[in-house]
């Protein structure tokens, strides 16, 4: 029997494109579904029904859900390319900072580029010392987990490309190359990736949809 | 060599309990040093120097922070009981649901306890669809994982034990048998088992830990 995988996903999400690119680095056939978020299909709500979100990663009938989730189950479950490293000791510090990323530095750069006043001035200082943490630990590194990319890069996507395009219609700078010289050298080389560069969603669509939401953000402050 | 283990814990954690918990499984001799939260040693914050917490597990020189990056380390580094199950669907599932308890029960549990007013409310009617979805998830089943305490179980030690003595202390009561029998009898259950049993703080230490917390909280609002 030929094995049934499925992607529900949304263009605009970096959660979404994480499962893409281990999906393709394990060169797996996937259908992909594209989710209308503001109107969440009926399915969608049946394979998440805790969190009603996107990714859900459907193989052979059963969902999996929370994009974290998804990957080391993706590297467990196919051959090809390893998102996760070997040894334990590189897979605990791997995960660490995936968590990092998606508990410390998600959120900030969220509240540093788009919030207004006295909040947002806090989580500028803040996202300066998780960016900063970040450039060093890049330290004699090309990708976070060495010479290709791993669970880290994948996790880290938003960085560059996301709030590349945040920064660029908030004006917020959070990082500059004389700051952050890994950390751009890294947002350069994360893109570059072939597998990366072909299934990041097209900038312009991802800029015209934050300008959008960035807009009803400010209208409803 | 012998093999080096060294676990940096604090006894009102259940972050650290949880590492306990899972060290006892596997059958590991390790020395436990108790940190003085309010007082970090400079062993724990060399360690730790991104989040500066406990727990640090130190594995033959390398640390490894945050319990449940921890707990996947001590489940690839040592056979003896499964603290996760083998097959990767049941592991998605159950690293769903620890993170499930991590990063939604654990806050709201707090804000539905310890906060005042309407903050307090919303938080209240948020934990009881969390606990709800809980009880359902544990329906035929006598752990998370099934018949023995596994990743799950062991990372929701703080719902029963921890929150049964906040909810004492505050006199806020987030279930009851009638609302939800299965997380009752699972919080039974699990404070039943041996291992947990033997490696829970005591419960006084808490109790009076919390008093002073809890007025503390209350004395700065």
């Amino acid at each position: 029997m030929a094995e049934e995988v499925k992607l529900f996903g949304a263009l605009e999400s970096p959660f979404s494109c994480r499962v893409v690119i281990a999906l393709k680095m394990k060169g797996v056939q996937y259908e992909y579904i594209e989710e209308d978020l503001p109107h969440k299909s009926p399915l969608l709500l049946k394979y998440n029904p805790v969190h009603k979100k996107i990714p859900v990663l459907l193989h052979n009938g059963k969902p999996i859900c929370e994009s974290l989730v998804i990957l080391e189950y993706i590297d467990e479950t196919w051959k090809g390319t390893p998102i996760f490293p070997q040894d334990p000791s590189d897979r605990a510090t791997a995960r660490f900072w995936a968590q990092f990323l998606e508990q410390k530095c998600l959120p900030t750069l969220w509240k540093a580029c788009c919030w207004k006043g006295e909040g947002q001035e806090k989580a500028k200082e803040e996202a300066y010392e998780l960016m900063k943490m970040l450039d060093n630990e890049l330290e004699g590194k090309r990708f976070f987990g060495g010479d290709t990319i791993g669970l880290v890069d994948i996790v880290g996507n938003f960085i560059g490309f996301w709030y590349g395009i945040v920064q660029e219609i908030t004006g917020v700078e959070l990082w500059t190359k004389e700051k952050f010289p890994r950390l751009c050298e890294w947002i350069d080389e994360f893109v570059k990736c072939t597998i990366v560069k072909e299934n990041l969603p097209p900038r312009e669509k991802l800029l015209a949809y934050f300008r959008t939401r960035l807009r009803g953000a400010a209208a409803s402050k």
